[in-house]
């Protein structure tokens, strides 16, 4: 809690010593409650909450106990704070991004039929977890053949088969920062169709990218997807935005869209997809710093926007 | 969502195609607000909400927007129907727990002066997800020498030394069940204070945890942990609960203190500590699943209430 030339933080006793070395210059309260605390301000305090993070318990508890403060919602005061990312952090997102790509490099000799999905999930986070990475940035997505169809697959038992697209989206923690990356191959001769589904998908991406620079409208970006992916007949096979912020949470401001004009230090996902029911899926997804002067793509380091291709085969074969 | 004889499940595009093949019986709504499905409903429902669950600005845009529906705040409804485990379920957590016992075991050569924590943290996690683990049931706390004196210590660069007082904190998540198991070793000879604090802290899990059956209170258990840390004088050093139940998350009802009675198929832990800043702590942790006849310890499979003793060494040494 940030009070006018004082700052408190309210732990309990399994954080006391914690809180006590680490918080140098702040008011440590140990097992109390924020009532008790805002309590003890003179005057009467303006208490300002986060509604999307107080649950409506603890908003009700607080506001039973507060004597004279006057409660004040807020929405998205830190997150705003948060999504311009300086140097520092800039270099602990591209940190994420490089063990998540060697990872996948790494992983490149066990994507062949005969494998379920759970089993290269697990693969690639172990990959990236040996790496360095203090975590995966969130569960991995390995969604093969038909479950390539669901953006949000949830990886499961089934067994990689010639022919499938396979669609794996993973990234690593790295001291509390986040990647996201996403990669779609095809397990064999790619057909007419996965070709183009694959290239529409990814020239969506390539294209998009090319106008991300700072005073750049997100707005913009998702239309230029969009069109491209409209006309290839897809229209209505791309059913989420095209991007989000990614930094301290693997979703977080700014958005790519409506609302959002680019700043040196944003750190977004392009990630345009076609998804086809029964017949399987494509999403390509980089990650992508604002600079002064234009972009930097993180994810892929030795291969900027070139992702497997069509006809690429995975494996020793 | 659950109304009389209907169910509703709300999602978005990313799960469309998933909620329709696994929401059997379930009315699937995509893209709309829960406001927007309420209102479909005909007459003046009552909307229960959790209030532990629904965030204050969830709260406000729901309230905005039904018209006829009144609003009924509750807590812990579903908490308290996943209480009791059946037995699939405590399938599923002992199966959690056998992977963390695997993985601690496999460890135990590596358990060395020189070795970071943050290194051994990882390896218990990769071991864990090896052997089947879907993820860690939580962030693996190492805490070495004084570290430990830090209940929850965040795992970090410290490299062990001779003498040190080393918690293990983990668990496994499996299938959607967690396990939680915390063991500490002594590197080297144990002094007289760390044999005595150690037995201490056994003794205080031996006694509470034959004190567990149907019908027993949580207080009494926590009662006779509290004791028996008091009577060797270390009543301040125990700074939080003797325990509380895990499965689905892994801190869930039943809690263990005050107003639990205990049932056939609660999973509990009990973890009583001791913790001396600046010297280090002890911490020694069980699962415990109450059963008709009384109780099993889940974790630790081969050596139920005896951990690694004071004396003990890790390491091929």
């Amino acid at each position: 809690m940030l009070a006018p030339g004082r700052s408190y933080l309210l732990t309990d006793g399994r954080y006391e010593i914690r809180a006590k070395a680490q918080a140098k210059g702040v008011c440590v309260t140990v097992g109390k409650s924020l009532p008790d605390v805002v309590n003890e301000i003179p005057g009467r305090p303006v208490l300002i909450y986060e509604t999307d993070n107080l649950s409506s318990s603890r908003l009700r508890a607080t506001k039973k106990g507060v004597q004279r403060a006057a409660l004040a919602p807020e929405r998205g005061l830190v997150e705003d704070l948060r999504a311009v990312k300086d140097d520092a952090e800039q270099a602990l997102v591209r940190c994420a991004a490089q063990i998540a790509d060697r990872a996948w490099d790494a992983l490149q000799p066990e994507i062949v039929p005969g494998v379920p999905e759970r089993r290269l999930g697990a693969r690639l986070e172990i990959l990236m977890r040996e790496d360095g990475a203090d975590d995966k940035a969130f569960d991995t997505i390995v969604a093969s053949g038909p479950n390539s169809a669901i953006p949000h697959h949830e990886t499961g038992e089934r067994v990689l088969q010639e022919g499938d697209l396979v669609t794996f989206d993973f990234g690593a923690l790295y001291r509390g920062y986040h990647s996201d990356c996403t990669r779609t191959v095809i397990l064999g001769e790619p057909t007419e169709k996965q070709r183009a589904v694959y290239e529409t998908v990814h020239k969506a991406l390539a294209e998009a990218t090319e106008l991300l620079k700072p005073g750049a409208s997100g707005e913009d970006a998702e239309k230029r997807a969009k069109e491209i992916i409209k006309e290839a007949g897809y229209e209505k096979n791309f059913t989420h935005g095209l991007g989000h912020g990614v930094g301290r949470n693997v979703h977080e401001r700014p958005g790519v869209g409506k609302g959002t004009t680019f700043e040196p230090g944003h750190i977004v996902t392009l990630e345009p997809g076609i998804y086809i029911e029964g017949w399987g899926g494509v999403r390509i997804e980089d990650l992508v710093l604002i600079t002064k002067e234009g972009r930097e793509v993180l994810t892929g380091a030795p291969r900027p926007c070139s992702p497997a291709p069509p006809g690429w085969r995975a494996g020793p074969g």
